[in-house]
């Protein structure tokens, strides 16, 4: 059906207030993208997450039968619709959710501190005029004042050389960049660098001035791909079947506003920054690169790479300085990605103690470090710790549970932002199943026990049949089949610990310090986590967060270009354990499916 | 004037028929450059030098004042026109004359034989695809059954590379260039690279297989950006006029065809080429890297750059393989291009001998070698030794009289195609002041013999008083003025040569050989060259023929990367000797002004 059959209707998004004209028919999620608003999916717009709800203001909006499915009655009669499936015949307008883990993503770090020794360097210079006599080229003017063994220029400063050289009076500063002539500025402009925390769900920039090591300037969003689902193997899929270049696209083109926003809100242009250091999770990386992720889905797990040459940022559009090089933290390998290499980087100071840094989340990546061996594994746990597949789960936003005790007789909840509970993100489910064992409401197997008072019995609805829930707060109810999720995600963790511990010869006991990376962590109970066995069993006091360190390791790495050398080196020697395939594994889940105090 | 507000009308030009649609007051230049149509032009179309006349065939076309300045009334009468100012106000049909020089392009070089070591290699290899237990990536699989140190590949081969390794069924050739890995092939190509002649006026181009050394095909064409003047220095005006972009668009568009021509005769894809390698003069050399040549041609006359680094092929819109190296040949000093340097190259198994190589042209370049030092200059000849700012003057094209000789009583003459005379080019105006000096209808001084039977004295026409002018032919005078411009290119090549000597404590008598490159020394007469001076007094027997040395240096480098170092060494040690510039070559210049003996 070509467009141009189709009458063209307004749509106006709020809060917003942004508008377009688009063919009936078209999805509002289409349409929304388009105009480059955020619609929250997890299911890649299939109509069955449910998470793409928004309500008609003004206008009218039929009801589809993936309305039904996932709204009340209720709800469609507020106007509350699947932007997915939504295709409105007239004009309209529609209030989309502010997306919630805005206020909550973590994009401070913790780590070691590094001295600042970046790749670039500003050589100022007083130049001698080539004579008649002398019969040098004006590059050679440049390049006999600079150090010995300097790497020639790009064809574009060439380009532009005779007239910088002549309207700065032979003065300026020659910037260097691993030893390469790669700018001369005739006007001081600072020279910076980027650090990228390239998450499936949220992206951190920074931008950092090298010269003082100051953060000018700190962005973040989510990573705008999850309009082709939520977790990396939705956008492996589709990637399969499109080809890379559109999720690349979008991935670079946000990197770019990212971009704008951060020289704006520190004065200074795109031209300054000279380099950039992205980790990101394995798929991640792969699709900034346009490389294909398909093998990394499929048995035996295929990267394309692991140790990524530096690119040219303009290579994939990534708007810098046009000689700007950037730089991917390594793969240790299959889907231990450049973000756990970062967060190694950030603990590469500690190579000759004994220590654990788990990062939590669909993909739980582990390192293990002893005696100066690292061996590093991943799980992969499902979305159950970020709040999907959970019915009452959501992300770390205004209005989730992020804690539960039980007080002897009740429970006591915390809710961010303080407000009324509406569901429970990923450190409230752990704290509300340890609380629940606490309080006898659940046992080991996973089991709630019926008849308890914070237990009541859930009618079948849908395709559900009748099941039992626990009642956290008014309305939030954590049912039977939330608590199967999440035991298996648990278990799944916890049982990669165990047999990573077990291919270095350890035991948790041996362990000097357990570290949490990564968001999910910052939030997380210890005593909870070691309660319900998502850790291993280890004193309370060895657990240590250390917050966002895949950003802060690309820092370091922007900083100090010994660091970037540093993890190169040691992504060599990181001995990476397959323990998903072996029958260990399901002998050790099975274990570990049991909810315990380790 | 807005292009709608004309009316249009539709100019066909023969003989290739070509026809297009252009307002009225488009000039015919311009019509026919858009068609992709030579026409000769020296002056860049300001109606002086009277090269782009072309013939009026059917419609009517207005008589402008540069027709009346340059064109009799004869030729007006037979529609002749000259195109740059032509202006048609209707529909016509126009001849343009057939290039001229075509026929006698000079593309088979000589030189000492350099063995097959390209910088190309293709390693095929049988791999071993990756398991779950070992986890490396494609590329390590790849990069651990090539040699160590093999530098990383592009980003645009990575994003091919699993689906190429797993279509290939693990096998294949990994293709490195100077030991980087750029392709892997499954389907065997071959591996070409490309030497380049570019000069001023003509562009040869060679393809070359290089895994057998053997050149597939050959390709020549006149410089497209003669359109904006026939030398160096009206091109330097235009590129400081409008910017070097449309020079360079020019040359690179030419290239691309001409490689579709020489791709298309090979039966090869622009794929299989890797490397070409350029050899120009320096201002040629310049524009097609988009290099602004402005302070070449200005006190102290700088270039941007001598010692090119290598560029991508595909950085300057050069299309070949996505990741082909093009190397331009070193410049030798301010006007010693790289074409000199590739003419350096092929005379580099006799470093250890004394020779004088010279390229007489526009530009004069002259090379000296002795024992194992090498001083080179350059001597600004004009265009008279190419046939220009003379009357009678013409390309080495069919009628134009090559040789004179005189034969006690009369002149005897060699027509280019044995037709009628219709003019001289270099080689033949040599000979003819040579031959009339033997005649003695021509004195020492320049001065035409009134009197003498092969002198005549013209009436004053146009702007030009009586003069005393040779007849060589029935229709093709040497005028007094054509002879005092042949007198002053004389001199200047002669004065440089003299004052390199000099420079080098050498006299002519120690030279072993005097190597004649290019075109035209190719034709020229030694005896004659040495007859009037133009060469310094040696045995006519130590001067040899080495055609288009500049063609067969860049060929070399093509073939053996060893050659491309060798030069950019070698380049680094030639001793630049300003001769132009000191009041010793005012001295030596009005010397040399005396046709002599030497």
């Amino acid at each position: 059906m070509s467009d141009d059959a189709r009458a063209a209707i307004t749509l106006t998004f709020l809060p917003s207030g942004k508008r377009t004209e688009v063919p009936c028919g078209t999805t509002l999620i289409d349409a929304a993208l388009r105009l480059g608003l955020e619609i929250e999916s997890l299911c890649g717009g299939a109509g069955l997450c449910g998470r793409c709800r928004v309500q008609l203001i003004a206008g009218s909006l039929p009801v589809t039968p993936a309305d039904r499915e996932n709204l009340t009655a209720a709800e469609l009669a507020q106007g509350f619709r699947l932007a997915c499936a939504a295709q409105p015949d007239a004009d309209c307008t529609i209030e989309i959710p502010v997306p919630a883990a805005q206020g909550e993503i973590v994009s401070a770090g913790a780590g070691r501190e590094v001295p600042l020794d970046p790749a670039m360097r500003r050589v100022p210079l007083r130049l001698h005029p080539p004579t008649l006599e002398q019969g040098p080229s004006d590059l050679e003017v440049l390049m006999t004042a600079l150090p010995a063994g300097t790497g020639m220029p790009p064809l574009s400063l060439l380009q532009r050389l005779p007239r910088l050289l002549r309207d700065g009076g032979w003065r300026g500063d020659a910037i260097l960049l691993e030893g390469r002539l790669i700018d001369f500025q005739i006007a001081r402009q600072p020279l910076c660098g980027l650090a990228i925390d390239l998450g499936t769900t949220t992206v951190v920039a920074k931008l950092i001035d090298l010269e003082s090591g100051q953060v000018l300037s700190t962005a973040a969003g989510l990573n705008r791909q999850r309009r082709y689902g939520e977790d990396v193997i939705a956008r492996v899929g589709h990637a399969n079947a499109h080809g890379p270049a559109e999720l690349q696209g979008l991935i670079v083109s946000q990197l770019n506003e990212m971009v704008d926003e951060l020289t704006a809100e520190a004065g200074i242009t795109r031209d300054s920054i000279f380099t950039a250091v992205v980790a990101g999770n394995t798929v991640m990386e792969h699709l900034l690169l346009g490389l294909p992720p398909r093998h990394l889905a499929e048995m035996p797990y295929v990267p394309v790479i692991r140790e990524f040459p530096p690119v040219a940022a303009r290579e994939i559009g990534l708007r810098l300085h046009p000689e700007a090089q950037l730089t991917l933290m390594p793969v240790l390998g299959k889907f231990v990605g450049g973000d756990t290499a970062a967060v190694l980087l950030t603990l590469a100071g500690r190579l000759d103690e004994t220590w654990l840094a788990v990062d939590i989340g669909t993909n739980g990546e582990i390192l293990l470090c002893h005696r100066g061996r690292i061996w590093t594994t991943s799980a992969a746990a499902g979305p159950a710790f970020e709040g999907a597949h959970i019915g009452v789960g959501m992300r770390a936003a205004a209005g989730a549970i992020e804690r539960v005790w039980w007080r002897g007789d009740h429970l006591e909840v915390r809710v961010i932002g303080g407000g009324k509970a509406s569901g429970l993100c990923g450190s409230g489910l752990i704290d509300a199943i340890a609380a629940l064992l606490e309080a006898g409401a659940l046992d080991a197997s996973g089991r709630l026990a019926a008849g308890h008072p914070l237990v009541e019995l859930l009618p079948a609805a849908g395709t559900l049949p009748d099941q039992l829930a626990a009642r956290l707060a008014p309305g939030v109810l954590l049912t039977q089949r939330d608590i199967r999720e999440l035991q298996l995600a648990n278990a799944a963790i916890a049982a990669a610990i165990e047999l990573l511990l077990q291919a270095a010869g350890l035991r948790a006991a041996d362990l000097e310090h357990l570290f949490l990376a990564g968001a999910f962590g910052q939030y997380l109970s210890p005593q909870a986590a070691l309660r319900i066995g998502l850790l291993p069993p280890v004193a309370p006091e060895i657990i240590k967060f250390i917050g966002n360190a895949a950003c802060r390791g690309a820092e370091m790495g922007v900083v100090n270009s010994g660091e970037r050398r540093q993890i190169a080196a040691l992504a060599g020697e990181v001995e990476y354990v397959e323990v998903a395939a072996g029958a260990d594994f399901q002998e050790c889940f099975a274990e570990k499916i049991r909810f315990g105090r380790g």
